[in-house]
């Protein structure tokens, strides 16, 4: 299709959703996507640029002139303008600032002064208020008459005169309300605020626990500066889960698929190269019993078993940790309680291993002491992976790092090196 | 406080929303929390009982009286009462269906009738519909006379004379318009229905992926019988990640970090017996070199390292796949261009990792010939490794599987044995 008829183009793209216009864009090669983008530029829409993946947005925006993505932005709401702008550089960041309505452009310049990652950045500046003192039909009557209304929104918040939130109602509960009924009458329970400085994390937090659809922003005088929307909370948990996934695996947390070779080895290379070292620990522990591999060469086959079945382990209650600790269900009141069931967990586990790995050693390699060993080393190297899955990513927790923080690398390690010198150690005391 | 106030506790519980209570529930003991609920069980709120993780939950229904339950399960929407029962047995569910008014029982049996984890068990049948031929005035005036709306709603479905969905208003629309504004001009552009066989992993992705708020659920022959809403949507796509992490790390998807000992070893111990075998694999291409080892014993110590950090890496890009393949920006027309990314990032790491690796190897064991056997096995390690982390899970996928099925395993027991087997066999090239 890409051969020339931008008319025909612009047609098929036409009667699809934005987020799809995206997917596309994304899934076609770069130069592909460069000539679709000739063809088709004139018309893009601010929606798709909002739901392209940043790499590729980063890449679009820069192949388009300035003056179309000013145009394309125009008709977002202020905390999708935001979103696009944080990514860019200054100069081009500039150039679209300009382009914009002057009251759009101040509250996207406000928005920007609150730090990355806040509440200040997700939250958009449309509003609907209504002062305390009005009535259900005060209300209706505001918004039959109201000419900027949001693209979406879900309450209407109440305001003392210092602008400061005293409650919120659903538009279901303002429709199915008497028109004299006061407004501070029929508020909702699940009301409360977030202040603009909070971490987006914590608002994501507070949507997934409360269940709440929208939620309005103060700032520290506690007056009202905007209101943050379900869907941005949906994304945000994503990104979370994202972050969480791909840090556990030793990788930069904006990893995407869209990356090229270059932006990977930089996310990838740097844990590489600790567990190039954290490794070496396993071969320093290896080379302190090279005279008993020396007397037994069939020691240095079986080896690799006990240590990867304890990675195994250890990253197994390693995943369920993180993930609890994301969750808040894995908190210091039952950190104890949870450490212990892993541990026991873990020492049923190892004896069931055991019996397998000791039997089965014992046949193929003819020994039974080289079977006993194989045993003991796999019921203690369990332990220890059940007893590091919880405790490495707790600890991460309480010096304030993220508990997904690569903790694989270490968790691993430890069962790597626990493994070699309990099998080694104990093969030097039993078979020597 | 649990020494015997009832009255007291039920002071201090009454002003917390159902999801704290649920959370305190949780991280007490299960001899705390049975002397609590015997205090408090009288006020139970099906609320906390919705919150509550499907462990404890089931804890605590069995440990209350049948009618405290279905008493409190009485004021849910459909949807929740669903989700309790579904986890019950057979006659647990029985006396609460017994207990619930007739016309809930139907909806709730008849929302069970559909396939776990479909659409069907997500949607609540509490719906407000209107004809299509209705005015703005027409429906202010119906939802003012309503009696027995949802708790929550945020359209207004538009439905022919056979019940099929035509279109939605949402309800900031519908306060904003004149009263004579037929309903039919002023529907959605995002409107979209699912059926209610479908799987809630796709409905979760619909509404990521168009930023829904509520999308009507039909049947078969296209008749509304309820909506899903965005508080069950992000719940399903909180427990999609849960279950790829879960996964990804071999462990059952159901696990909590309140499951019991016994529960935890049955989640985990299949995959720890599987890799106990995949591990004899790398056993057993080590033991076809035992008479290199023999000859050369430092080679067991270093061994590992090469293996190891391919370990890493092929986590790292089985970790960015299957996240890819979840959001579906991996697909089969952008596979070949990301394999051949990662190979090239792969055959990048190594080389870095080679020449680290190389050089120390030379520096610490006095051996150059070493040095260039370590290199060469990193380089070659890296790039199965990252060919395998893409691979792994795009194959599960195109035979139907779940991606993230363990891949985990399979990816190191893959670079376990490549590192053993490039790393021994170069080395009996080079250095024998």
């Amino acid at each position: 299709v890409d051969q020339g008829d931008s008319a025909l183009v612009s047609r098929l793209l036409e009667p699809l959703h934005a987020a799809d216009i995206a997917d596309l864009l994304e899934q076609i090669g770069a130069t592909e996507r460069r000539e679709l983008l000739a063809l088709w530029s004139g018309e893009i829409d601010g929606d798709v640029l909002s739901e392209l993946d940043e790499t590729i947005r980063e890449e679009v925006i820069e192949s388009l002139p300035p003056e179309v993505v000013a145009e394309a932005v125009r008709d977002l709401d202020t905390d999708d303008v935001v979103d696009i702008l944080e990514d860019l550089e200054a100069p081009a960041q500039g150039k679209i600032l300009d382009a914009l309505e002057l009251v759009d452009r101040v509250a996207v310049e406000q928005a920007m002064s609150f730090p990355e990652g806040s509440a200040g950045r997700l939250m958009q500046r449309e509003v609907v208020v209504a002062p305390e003192h009005w009535t259900v039909g005060d209300a209706i009557d505001f918004l039959r008459e109201a000419t900027a209304l949001p693209d979406q929104f879900y309450h209407v918040i109440l305001v003392d005169p210092r602008m400061k939130p005293l409650g919120y109602i659903t538009l279901g509960r303002l429709l199915s309300a008497r028109r004299d009924v006061r407004l501070k009458d029929i508020t909702e329970d699940s009301f409360r605020t977030v202040v603009a400085t909070e971490e987006e994390e914590e608002v994501a937090y507070i949507f997934n626990q409360y269940h709440l659809i929208s939620c309005p922003v103060v700032d520290e005088n506690d007056r009202l500066v905007g209101v943050i929307t379900i869907d941005d909370a949906m994304n945000v948990l994503d990104e979370e889960h994202e972050e969480d996934m791909l840090l556990l695996a030793g990788v930069g947390e904006e990893a995407s698929v869209f990356d090229g070779p270059i932006a990977t080895v930089r996310q990838r290379l740097p844990w590489l190269v600790v567990n190039l070292f954290t490794a070496s620990l396993s071969a320093f522990v290896i080379s302190r019993f090279e005279a008993t591999i020396a007397a037994l060469v069939a020691l240095a086959a079986v080896m690799p078993i006990v240590a990867s079945t304890g990675g195994i382990a250890g990253t197994q209650s390693l995943a369920v940790a993180v993930r609890a600790l994301a969750t808040r269900d894995l908190t210091s009141s039952n950190a104890r309680r949870v450490v212990l069931r892993e541990v026991t967990a873990g020492a049923i586990n190892g004896v069931v291993l055991a019996v397998i790995l000791g039997l089965v050693g014992t046949l193929v390699l003819g020994d039974p002491w080289m079977g006993l060993v194989l045993a003991l080393a796999m019921i203690t190297n369990q332990i220890v992976a059940a007893f590091g899955g919880v405790m490495v990513p707790l600890t991460l927790e309480r010096f304030g790092l993220d508990p997904a923080l690569a903790s694989g690398t270490f968790v691993t390690t430890l069962t790597d090196v626990m493994g070699y010198l309990a099998f080694l150690g104990l093969a030097t005391m039993v078979l020597l």
